[in-house]
């Protein structure tokens, strides 16, 4: 579909949420048209090989395929001006994203433990100490922004906002009180999700548990 | 100390190469001076808290400090002409910088881990099968730009490439068989290591294992 850029979009991706959904919430809120391309299970296997990655989401530009989420969102949010009013806000709000990264890549240690014992250990202490530290810091980056906790960057909305936001939405179905003491990350995901162009897009959007 | 850009910076880190190299190549590269902070272990703790997520490096640009390495590299980058020649060159060069976390995210799965058995059989794994799928997307990526293998990005050197040097210099001084059968991306290494600045820089900085 054609953009107000001039550029078509073609976002690729399973039929989830998943680290696609900050993508789409780009696209909702810059209302920008783009193809929601959700590839069957099925059909994974033989499409594969032919992503830059070898994993999805991968989004195409003019038909140019792009991997790597953060990558392709940030492009995009800087095309619609969601990545930070100047070069020093767009590193501060590149890097939550990338701290969110990190955040993911602790998770899956326990995510991919095979020893059932073993993963409910590690999981536990994940909760109870590592996610801790976590929100603590990410909260304090909330609270710092000239935007007095409202958004990550100090000049109203970018795509860290809608990164982080969608990673909680996701965490609070599976562990509800998740964000119990941290009233501010709470108030942000539902800020977000609230925003023109997002709410009527979550209104509408598939309906799937990740 | 003062750049041409007008902006001071000061690179935080340990005595370490690590993930703060690439950074010091591009401030070698570019000719730009910088204050190469150094902390030396037992002052860490105390700093620790101060930093704005708890992890080194930062960087401070005109005495505001950033976080997250591959965030304040790529803002340097754009600042001095090593970020891609275009926004779609930026998120092909973003991605490959981003596929390098996610390997590191891998390697950290068996390094973290505390039985010394498991470890082995993990580690072995990663050397065995995944790292290899990895190197093959790598290098897939060298040598699908029009820079013909040279560099990732096809307007010659950018981050992304002074990023992947450095962390395969590392890897190879722990296992140096790794790239036995990836010329490209060995060339790749030792092409890095020997662009102007670079080389000189690489002569003369402190001798550090990591």
């Amino acid at each position: 579909m054609v953009s107000p850029t001039g550029s078509t979009y073609k976002l690729i991706y399973f039929d989830a949420r998943g680290v696609a959904e900050a993508t789409r919430f780009i696209f909702a809120y810059a209302k920008v048209p783009f193809e929601d391309f959700r590839v069957p299970r099925e059909d994974w296997p033989s499409l594969k090989e032919e992503t830059p990655f070898g994993q999805l989401p991968v989004l195409e530009v003019d038909g140019k395929q792009i991997g790597q989420s953060a990558a392709f969102t940030r492009l995009l949010a800087k095309r619609f001006n969601l990545a930070g009013k100047d070069d020093i806000e767009q590193a501060l709000v590149d890097a939550i994203v990338d701290f969110q990264k990190d955040i993911q890549a602790a998770m899956a240690i326990w995510w991919r433990e095979e020893d059932k014992e073993k993963q409910t250990k590690l999981r536990d202490k994940f909760f109870r100490d590592d996610l801790h530290q976590y929100l603590v810091i990410l909260e304090r980056h909330l609270k710092d922004t000239e935007g007095s906790g409202q958004f990550f960057g100090a000049g109203g909305p970018t795509y860290a906002d809608f990164s982080i936001a969608c990673f909680f939405f996701t965490i609070l179905k599976f562990y509800p009180a998740i964000l119990d003491n941290f009233e501010l990350l709470k108030m942000h995901v539902d800020r977000v999700h609230n925003l023109p162009g997002i709410r009527e897009w979550v209104e509408k959007r598939p309906k799937t548990e990740m």
